[in-house]
């Protein structure tokens, strides 16, 4: 019998070791173990993010959007706050409509739906049927080659996600500026439209959207997304028919604007209420999937630190504002009137915190401030070890609180991130690729760094 | 135009900033870089775990055992290792057969299947049906209490995971205490058999396998786990009728002691070829879903480490061996005689690397070692931080090479763990649920650390 005893008790001999932390303050560490406790035994983000992707994804405009915000705005009711107010906005309302792509090859008698899905902002066709050969380009020194060859065609750019890289938000940052900016360099020349590899680390069939732009001197032409697979095949085809055309046909426009909110609620401080600590997120979505990780994740995190202070009875000595941003995805509207508040008001932000890369585990913070901040902050993060923060590290903080002035220190919550470009902007971000304790441990992590600037100033 | 470029802009800005190592050691920097951009550029440990899986689950003594160790002995043989052979020892060959639960209560005239996995060793029911009643406890001492009205009756072990635990691993060591040595304490008093709640992060449907024990002065009596789901129903019923069955057929049983192997390989060291570095994981898995996480993931981790040391053309000065170990899951016959084999040869094994807690997002390595080899391995742990090894951490190593003696370090992998016990010992084991960046990022890891330690030696 005893032969069998070890490999049980080797699980043990792993949890009896544990970090200690540089400085001591046994009550902090207290407070952080018993909010991720907490969090881990409510699953209260969880339970919301559930009833958020519930209404569907939440495009600025939408009615969807409406919905998403009347329901965070009562969620923020239900805690008790001391404050809960909405913030207007005009926001762009920019809607879908049909949308189908067929590759016609003549000479290979191959006819062929693809997937596609219309970059946001894209115009339409305007009823008409687009028809026009590809061009296949690798970057926009290929582009820039071809020069006036491009008129009147298809820019077809295939640029593959940068998988050799760990970090996938820098694999990410390669490949988005032609997604973003493909059609302006690509009207310079008379295109026709763009087509664009979808940027994700996912080798699908699944197209991913994403903000597309123009330029007001040129002229608008559409923009559409094909998934990984739909792009390889496409390339494949291209090799054997170069004369190969596409019909495009998309519904999608531009409506006059709308107006939409910021969500914001906050618990004042109880020795320093002027000391405003921020935690936020966008509540907007791309119009696909519904909006899960990103960024359904952030604004669940917020509301759940609110929750945690509340359902821990914490009463913070600094102001914890949750801030839930309109319009992130294709106009960043919410978060310049935020900003604009701010500069006419008198509360004076210490420090500003964003989740938007998804409900994963907690790796660490990203933070931009000053150097001796910095220093104290990586005194403390040993005390936030035990919520699976492992590191504050410089490193930009988030779409949406970048946009603060005078703030001390602005940070970026970052989860694992392996597995986020894969659902980002697609059909594939939906509430069953959240993982319960995985998102619940964001929560945590970012209450526990909200506790301890609340506590202690920065 | 210019409102919409700071959305983009933002991903740039945290990827500018990057950590500096404490010690300057720019080669060792660019091989672990080279390491990491390998690993996902081919994939090699995603393609080879798919081909494991496909073969089935690999439980000592069954034929997709035998096909397994064919495997990866070929596998071995095409990298033209210096040498790979295979160490012959006896294991346990445990078949599950027929297994079927029925719950009867009379009281409220329902008959209900009941979802069972038969606890790995158990005795079978000797193709009888096992009618009984059922007494519910929460813990041992619940047991003691009923002492003798447990006589002839099975007894459920209702333990709830520890949910609220971030350390998955220590709430797994609460609860799996009841599967392992339940039956034990249960036969002390006469009980038919043993019912556990499954020990597993996960609450639906799937009940959880794993090892149990028996003493030789006791009665054996048979031992299943059903779901968490099941468990809950079952303990609403109890409370409803106290008199309650159920009745057991299990058509398990132990068959003669057969002989697997450990499985191999090694590069020889140029400079030190006597001082060797283990990397293993056991290769036997259970006989319910792939085994893809538990451990088929630390199968290709090892041989994946080998593979990119032959790739890159790295030679070693140190001599890295890949040891797959048989019989991990029940009985850890493998590593014993692995240990036995050390014991009685020359070679000196400076350290042993485990990898047994699944292929995701690698966070860190536990060592056991001494205070001034700790000291040595976190100076050099920022040039793991590109592998995204945040720490080495004292802690422990793992089943397998905990049992050898006299290595100057035991280290066990530790990836994120919060998914772990969702999927450990249950049909939910599949290779769908292993993620392709984050099981090659495993491998990178410890590759990383692999090369670390035959440079520089410990």
């Amino acid at each position: 019998m005893k032969k069998f005893i070890f490999p049980v008790l080797v699980f043990f001999t792993t949890v009896l070791f544990s970090q200690t932390p540089l400085i001591n303050d046994s009550k902090s560490e207290e407070v952080v173990k018993k909010i991720v406790s907490t969090s881990l035994e409510n699953w209260t983000s969880y339970k919301w993010l559930g009833e958020l992707c519930k209404i569907g994804p939440r495009l600025s405009g939408s009615d969807n959007s409406v919905k998403a915000i009347k329901w965070a705005k009562a969620k923020m009711e239900s805690m008790e706050l001391d404050s809960v107010w909405l913030q207007p906005c005009k926001v762009p309302h920019w809607i879908r409509g049909e949308e189908r792509a067929l590759l016609i090859s003549d000479k290979l008698n191959l006819y062929k739906e693809l997937k596609i899905t219309a970059l946001g902002g894209s115009v339409g066709t305007e009823g008409e049927k687009l028809i026009a050969q590809v061009i296949e380009v690798r970057n926009f020194d290929e582009l820039k080659k071809y020069g006036d060859k491009i008129k009147d065609k298809f820019v077809f750019y295939n640029v593959p996600f940068a998988d050799t890289l760990i970090n996938t938000f820098a694999a990410y940052g390669r490949g988005v500026r032609y997604r973003v900016y493909g059609a302006i360099e690509a009207a310079k020349y008379g295109a026709a439209g763009v087509i664009v590899r979808s940027v994700t680390s996912k080798y699908d069939s699944i197209p991913h959207t994403g903000v597309m732009l123009y330029a007001d001197s040129l002229r608008k032409i559409p923009g559409v997304a094909i998934s990984q697979q739909d792009a390889d095949f496409l390339s494949d085809i291209i090799h054997l028919d170069n004369s190969l055309q596409v019909g495009l046909k998309l519904g999608c426009k531009n409506l006059p604007e709308s107006t939409s909110y910021n969500i914001i609620g906050e618990i004042r401080g109880s020795e320093h209420p002027e000391e405003i600590i921020l935690v936020g997120a966008h509540h907007d979505s791309w119009d696909v999937g519904q909006g899960a990780h990103d960024d359904g994740a952030g604004v669940v995190h917020s509301l759940g630190v609110l929750s945690l202070f509340k359902k821990l009875n914490i009463k913070p000595k600094r102001t914890i504002r949750c801030v839930l941003f309109a319009n992130e995805e294709n106009g960043s509207r919410g978060a310049k009137a935020y900003a604009e508040f701010v500069q006419n008001s008198n509360g004076k932000h210490i420090a500003a915190i964003e989740s938007d890369r998804g409900g994963f585990t907690p790796r660490g913070f990203h933070v931009t401030t000053d150097s001796l901040t910095l220093k104290k902050l990586q005194e403390w993060s040993p005390l936030l070890s035990s919520a699976l923060i492992d590191w504050i590290r410089p490193g930009g903080s988030g779409a949406d609180v970048s946009k603060l002035k005078n703030v001390k220190a602005l940070f970026g919550f970052v989860p694992d991130g392996q597995r986020y470009f894969d659902l980002h902007h697609s059909a594939h971000d939906t509430f069953d690729k959240v993982h319960p304790r995985e998102l619940e441990l964001g929560t945590a992590a970012i209450a526990s760094l909200v506790y301890l600037i609340a506590e202690k100033g920065l």
